[in-house]
């Protein structure tokens, strides 16, 4: 539920400046018009629904990615293997939002013609915010499902070194008056960057976040984030925490069922194979789309889900709490407070976004 | 990755007299002999697997629920609604388990003809362990899915009051040599039993576990478990415990899934309505079944699940720690035990089932 924080000197640049900078700077490097308009636009989502993290500020990354070599700037990712209601896509390597997008298009056509349809993808890169995918069955009256494993970040329970990413899940189920419900959750207590933002404030994480290089909780994020960044072991510990006392081992089950269905599924790499060879990150997707109507009308579902989510909001509040917030409200409620009032950018992102501008001859925008 | 408490004053029975004397009582009240086999099977396997909660020690529940009329004895199940991939399944308000295995086996039968298959049910009762069903998967070279909502005892973040079941997810994948991955969860942080555990023994539960009728977290195992009797508020909270600090409220997120695709998706009870209706329950399920070689030959794939669950069991461990289990194993182990020295029953069990066998004619074993 996206508590983004934002930083001292923000700017606030609006939604559509920022794209237009993006699509730019994307096309400057070799990705093609389309290509480059929808990877922007799984960036801004993110800007929009308040995961700065996985927005334009990793633009600069993309962009070394593809100087580099390691990602592909042209689509070249291709179906390998398919059934009536299944596909297995190559992603050439390209960039993870242009192939992510076009695997859950085909999820969401196998769908129409058999009512479930599930796409894996191998050779991929970083696909941005898993949530992106999973809303674009919304629309096809489907449950949507995406999810991505990704470099190593995550200590499974009783170990004490990253094996697993963040691997995140999403799931978005239409409605119909009440705001879909969307699911987008990385299986780790929390995201690397709220560990940084402690760092950077010079706070005490609560213990239960990371591990540092014993296998045990430590408040201090900078001993976490040294040592993640040399290798010398620790890394943020799976949901539920550190051992068996909160179920730590639940959110470790579901970070390696995430590496079973993305990677292992349409053989990409899986645990410390994610991003171990630096000319090619093979990360692997896994998407799925779920027509409602296979099951029941469309309209009575919506009335139930509708309920079902007035339900929960009304509820009796927990004392001290005023609300009780259903998945996906939050962000959708940031993102239209965003488009009308533009995206906040920190000083840092904003030096390495006109440093990347002028580096491929794009102005930046502020 | 079941702890279970072996109660002093524990007899062990053996498997075969324990299946017997539960499929004996069944048939006694009226439940058709291959059903009656189907319910003690899936009863068994939780007992054997260290889940006695929702083992044997269960039958009186069910008993009652029969004769009661909310249990329908004889199996009326039947599927109102399919596509090549999916089936609607309305349970006829029999028993969990008869119903739960047909529509699984729906489900598989399906995923051989579309290389995915979806069952969901709606009209059912308490189906036990869900691992039950994603196993049966396993066989035919499938990846299996289960899933089930439950009457409310979960209370979603920021509230003070339980809306939710403890909703479990169950998936298993097959392996080679290795033993198969099976997740299977309650997205509660802990099960009811573990309170009712801490209770009995007079402990102080840690904070985060469960809620007070004020929605905050409490140690005393008797507050949350009176309150949730008298229906005063107050219950267990989701995976990631209290508030959103450790992301509590993805655990909530996972249980509000499973409630949408077990009841809003088939059409059963959702949230505070699942067993509000003395005479059905109208819990419902979720099955699904991917069929590996959709994606990539099976060989393959086994060898590459081997590879990443001894990544994960060979990574180094934790101070203090000598063992990284996988999902699956530690039940897997005690099953193999339990086959071999029989399954332990508390006095107060016995004593149960010794009373059910009796107003049954059927006499207790041990």
């Amino acid at each position: 539920m996206g508590k983004e924080e934002i930083v001292a000197g923000s700017i606030w640049v609006p939604e559509r400046s920022l794209r237009e900078f993006a699509v730019d700077v994307f096309r400057k490097i070799g990705v093609p018009a389309r290509e480059a308009k929808v990877t922007a636009d799984v960036l801004i989502a993110a800007d929009l629904r308040g995961i700065g993290s996985h927005g334009v500020a990793r633009l600069p990354r993309y962009v070394s990615g593809i100087k580099a070599g390691s990602i592909v700037p042209k689509d070249a990712s291709r179906i390998v293997k398919q059934t009536r209601a299944t596909a297995l896509v190559d992603g050439g390597n390209g960039l993870g939002q242009v192939v992510g997008r076009k695997a859950m298009e085909i999820a969401i056509r196998k769908a129409r013609g058999t009512a479930v349809g599930f796409t894996t993808v191998r050779n991929s890169n970083h696909y941005g915010i898993a949530g992106y995918y999973a809303m674009m069955a919304l629309k096809a009256g489907m449950i949507g499902i995406s999810s991505t494993n990704a470099a190593p970040l995550v200590v499974p329970t009783f170990s004490r070194t990253a094996v697993l990413g963040t691997n995140p899940i999403s799931v978005a189920v239409p409605t119909g008056k009440e705001e879909p419900f969307v699911l987008d959750m990385a299986t780790s207590v929390v995201p690397r960057g709220t560990i940084e933002v402690y760092d950077r404030q010079g706070k005490e994480m609560p213990l239960g976040w990371a591990v540092d290089p014993t296998g045990h909780s430590t408040t201090n994020p900078r001993i976490v984030l040294e040592a993640l960044a040399k290798r010398l072991g620790g890394g943020i510990l799976p949901l539920g925490g550190e051992g068996e006392t909160f179920s730590g081992h639940k959110g470790y089950g579901l970070a390696l069922l995430v590496d079973i269905l993305c990677g292992a599924l349409p053989g990409a790499a899986t645990a410390l194979d994610v991003y171990a060879d630096d000319r090619r990150a093979n990360v692997g997707h896994f998407f799925g789309a779920i027509d409602v109507r296979a099951f029941r009308p469309l309209p009575g579902f919506k009335r139930d889900m509708d309920k079902l989510l007035r339900t929960l909001r009304e509820s009796p509040k927990a004392a001290g709490h005023d609300r009780i917030y259903v998945h996906g409200e939050k962000s959708r409620a940031m993102e239209r407070e965003r488009r009308a009032k533009g995206i906040p950018l920190g000083p840092k992102v904003v030096d390495s976004l006109r440093t990347i501008g002028g580096e491929s001859g794009v102005p930046w925008i502020a």
